[in-house]
């Protein structure tokens, strides 16, 4: 079953560039692209189908490559209150921030976290959106974090997405575990990892650097039992302080580091040797009104790979879209708009390890695009908000929304 | 014909606050409010139709008290350049800018400006948007300016909208009357206002007071001008430097005068005594990385009223959103939700002379709110991007789209 789309031009993202293919054709066989080139070279058969896309601009599927989306209650409160005057102190004395998160993650049942979940990952998708991962961290007890796991597999079961699952149980400390890390980490180690491994729920293994969180030496340990079950592993680097964790991000070979406003040129240097992605999260830089800047020469010079995500997260990125943080990351971080759209497609598919097979346009990829009804590929990096009219086909199949 | 929509809490919006009525009930009669309240008080009545809103909140419908929507071509190539490294003097020299926005303007034809601008606003539409205001201003001689207007009216005709029409033909200087403004102001003041406003295309004339663009005493005779003709004035006043034009433009009552980053606390109280609303825009601000904040202090110390716009157009603020804008009301300018809602529905009423009709879900006043399935008013301004379940209902129809 072979299907035709034609009449658009293509940025095809292949090794990062827009690679364009002006007036172009795809042929689709199953989920996969069997052949992508000038129209007027399109290899004569016999189509099951025909799309005129109507001189429309085709990208990859975007991928969102972090997020958090699957959580209890919503922090929309608390935004309110810090606005009206209320101090951090004074919200975090009354039980706020991460901690209220995890308190109504766990009392939620795994019906209502996927329904709000699922809300908000329509919204993704809404904007073209083929591709997520998704992190536990918010329940930070074996049952809960296993409940979330479990929501974001049934949510790439529910929608036409592709859905990575990220196990951070290394997110923070829960309370009962208030002033005893290294006790998490051990419980982490021992248990819950090997536990929700075993369940076939994880897809890689994360954790939380930072000195609010946790210590370059706790995060070695949970990588070391990553690898001893064979998964890829990812890091929370460098947020609000340089604690190197990209560099030993680096050393474990992870997929990818995020974060990383204050990361150094060595970091640097070491994530390009091992191949880890750089993910910049410029909605959370917004919405923190960060000062710091990720050193994009210092990434760019040494050629590590850069990836933009949402931070999908209650606390510091609410964000429904990820077209909205290719403008973020052209207006704050200077990336320019092909670099922004690589970031949300090739190199945000090598972020989750499925650079292989997503992420451009090329033949014998999946065939996960959209086509845009806009006037050139920087207009997804130009238009601030809104919806941007569009077809979104996924696997070889039209699943516009 | 009477309608009860029910199941629902809402924030009225009335005098500028949420004013929350929980559990409520409305009441629309035609296209007004006839009754609103908590729910165990609704009137007995034959209701032709009874709407159940699943517990959704409602608002007003929200108003865009501030766009350029209608335009030729766009910018995000320059966006890309920019970004690649080529200054604005290079752009500026190949004829980009403004000027390439007017000669596109000027090259199009007003079915080809009614397509591009029925896109854009039908983005604005899906977000909540019910009143919106269109200024023209990129056609800088008589017929582009007709031709514009004639746009603008035909988009209200042809969507779900109240659109307001604003005459701009002082946006800038058009290059057949280089170093002649004088004489350009003489063209808007005896020929282009009195045959626009004769032919009603004209709700309001706004001016660009800026060392870029028109000097105060050149703004004050379109002004004046304006005041013969009948037509209400506002004014791009103090977004780069202090020219009080904020103080002309109270002088002036106009509705409203908008941008305000440089600002004094003189202009506050000119204002606040005629009771001038400040529109802010907080995507120019973002889009142009400005630092200077407009002086919130001083506009809250004064009881100026507040509205928030989006200033879509192609040049600063590319932005298809409002609630995005109400975001970064929040975030970048410290607004509180409350403030930067009735931002976007009581005092952008009041900015478009509709105070007394629009803006607030009050007995008599026109049914356009907006049912959204969230959490709590604040979650309007908490999320970032992307789109929010909702029914939009536009003169007590539902025009959800
Ligand atoms: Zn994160
Ligand atoms: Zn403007």
């Amino acid at each position: 079953m072979k299907t035709l789309w034609q009449h658009c031009h293509v940025a095809t993202m292949a090794h990062g560039k827009y690679s364009i293919i002006e007036d172009a054709a795809l042929v689709t066989a199953g989920s996969l692209i069997e052949w992508i080139g000038p129209r007027s070279q399109v290899p004569t058969a016999d189509y099951a189908q025909v799309y005129d896309l109507q001189g429309a601009w085709v990208t990859p599927g975007l991928i969102d490559c972090h997020t958090h989306t699957v959580f209890g209650g919503n922090r929309s409160g608390e935004f309110e209150q810090r606005l009206e005057g209320v101090s951090y102190a004074e919200i975090a004395a009354k039980g706020g921030g991460i901690a209220s998160t995890v308190r109504a993650t766990r009392a939620a049942s795994e019906d209502e976290l996927f329904a709000s979940a699922h809300k908000r990952l329509r919204s993704l998708l809404r904007d073209g959106v083929t591709t997520v991962e998704i992190k536990s961290g918010y329940g930070l007890d074996l049952a809960s974090e296993r409940k979330l796991l479990r929501v974001i597999r049934r949510l790439g079961d529910a929608l036409p997405v592709s859905v990575r699952a990220t196990c951070l149980a290394a997110h923070a400390l829960p309370p009962e575990y208030k002033d005893r890390a290294d006790d998490y980490i051990d419980h982490i180690c021992t248990e819950m990892l090997p536990a929700l491994a075993a369940e076939g729920l994880v897809d890689a293994v994360d954790a939380f650097c930072e000195y609010l969180a946790f210590s370059p030496e706790q995060v070695e340990r949970v990588f070391k039992v990553a690898q001893q079950l064979g998964l890829p592993v990812k890091l929370h680097a460098e947020q609000l302080s340089s604690l190197h964790g990209s560099s030993l991000a680096a050393r474990y070979h992870a997929l990818s580091a995020d974060h990383l406003e204050f990361m150094t040129e060595e970091d640097a240097i070491a994530m390009a040797a091992s191949g880890t992605v750089a993910v910049l999260l410029p909605g959370a830089f917004y919405f923190l009104r960060e000062t710091q800047l990720p050193p994009m020469d210092a990434l760019r010079k040494h050629g590590v790979k850069i990836a933009i995500a949402s931070d999908l997260n209650p606390g510091t990125s609410p964000a429904l879209s990820v077209r909205l943080m290719l403008n973020m990351a052209c207006t704050l971080f200077r990336m320019t708009p092909e670099e922004a759209l690589a970031g949300a497609t090739q190199h945000a598919a090598t972020a989750l390890g499925m650079g292989d097979t997503h992420g451009s346009l090329e033949v014998g990829k999946v065939a996960d695009f959209v086509a845009w009804q806009i006037d050139r590929p920087a207009d997804l990096a130009y238009w601030l908000g809104g919806e941007l009219d569009k077809r979104v086909v996924r696997h070889g199949v039209d699943v516009t929304v």
